[in-house]
């Protein structure tokens, strides 16, 4: 089997969304297991100076299209939440909380769904313990875990240190890929070995 | 005949010097014509808050990878100019001053070429004047003709206006579509008539 790739992703990116539906079977096409590693893009934007894509002028007009659109053209099931974007870290500290046990990528998609399909505010902890109680996983006591805090810091500040600054951002085999529009090349890369 | 659909760019942008190699055949198996509007990133940049791509910390290091590798992805020739970005007011201008020649595509594609392949910095008005000359184009008198200021001005306005903020940057039948990476979508766009 070869390395795994490291899927970077925030839980309020549609993008991320996207590329969560369709990582899985592109890895698998070419043996690959995927790392789920959630991020919080703030922490990234404050060294970045970049914005929410919503919150940039003329731009946001464009990303409230586009992100419909670009769901269409993958046909994935897409609704835009109502409150958007949000502070993902009870839904990030969550994943962390449950990464050693086995469910954690089903979490991931059920917080994913949640938002994106549901539209339930996942910045709120009660709407994260609700969708992870129904992904078989219990994140009531961990969210205010001080170790979760810790574990979800360390593992912002790793995905930082390797340059990610974006969602959804791939790393394979030390080769970058930004955006679910850089999975052509991902998909070209992994089947090349590199071009 | 449908109707043309429009091909914003500004001559500093590597994604703008992809998306000129693949607009005309994506445009012309679907029945349309190009209309090529340059425009200057820096003035949008103004309004939106946003930066050259290479001056944007931890970003920069990705962009610098990714144009080359887009290039060699889409099998086009390029090589990162030595002088990058650089201000494309004299090119713009060029352009402009023989939009109604005939051959201002010619001379928008012999610009790309001077910059992305034969490092040539397109920011020096002699050398937009020598690459407009091989191009069939005299436009030295006009490089300083307020006419053609204005004329320059007033386009990059009205693509503004349209809500273009970035390089390349497509508008089919009212439908935006912002990047290279966004032709697929174009493509699909066109050959259904919307999704």
């Amino acid at each position: 089997m070869s390395p795994a790739i490291d899927f970077y992703f925030d839980f309020s990116s549609p993008y991320g969304y996207l590329g969560s539906h369709r990582i899985e079977p592109l890895a698998a096409k070419y043996g690959r297991a995927v790392n789920w590693r959630p991020i919080l893009l703030g922490a990234a934007f404050k060294l970045t100076g970049s914005r929410p894509l919503t919150e940039q002028p003329i731009r946001q007009d464009y990303f409230l299209r586009d992100f419909p659109r670009s769901a269409r053209f993958y046909g994935i099931p897409y609704k835009h939440p109502t409150v958007f974007p949000v502070s993902t870290v009870a839904a990030c500290r969550a994943y962390y909380a449950v990464v050693d046990r086995g469910k954690a990528v089903t979490l991931a998609k059920a917080l994913y769904k949640a938002f994106f399909v549901d539209d339930i505010n996942i910045s709120e902890a009660e709407n994260v313990i609700r969708v992870a109680a129904g992904a078989g996983c219990d994140v009531r006591a961990a969210l205010g875990d001080q170790a979760v805090k810790d574990k979800t810091k360390a593992e912002v500040d790793a995905a930082i240190a390797k340059g990610v600054f974006g969602s959804p951002y791939v790393i394979a085999d030390g080769e970058p890929f930004w955006g679910v529009d850089r999975f052509d090349q991902l998909e070209k890369w992994l089947a090349t070995g590199g071009f």
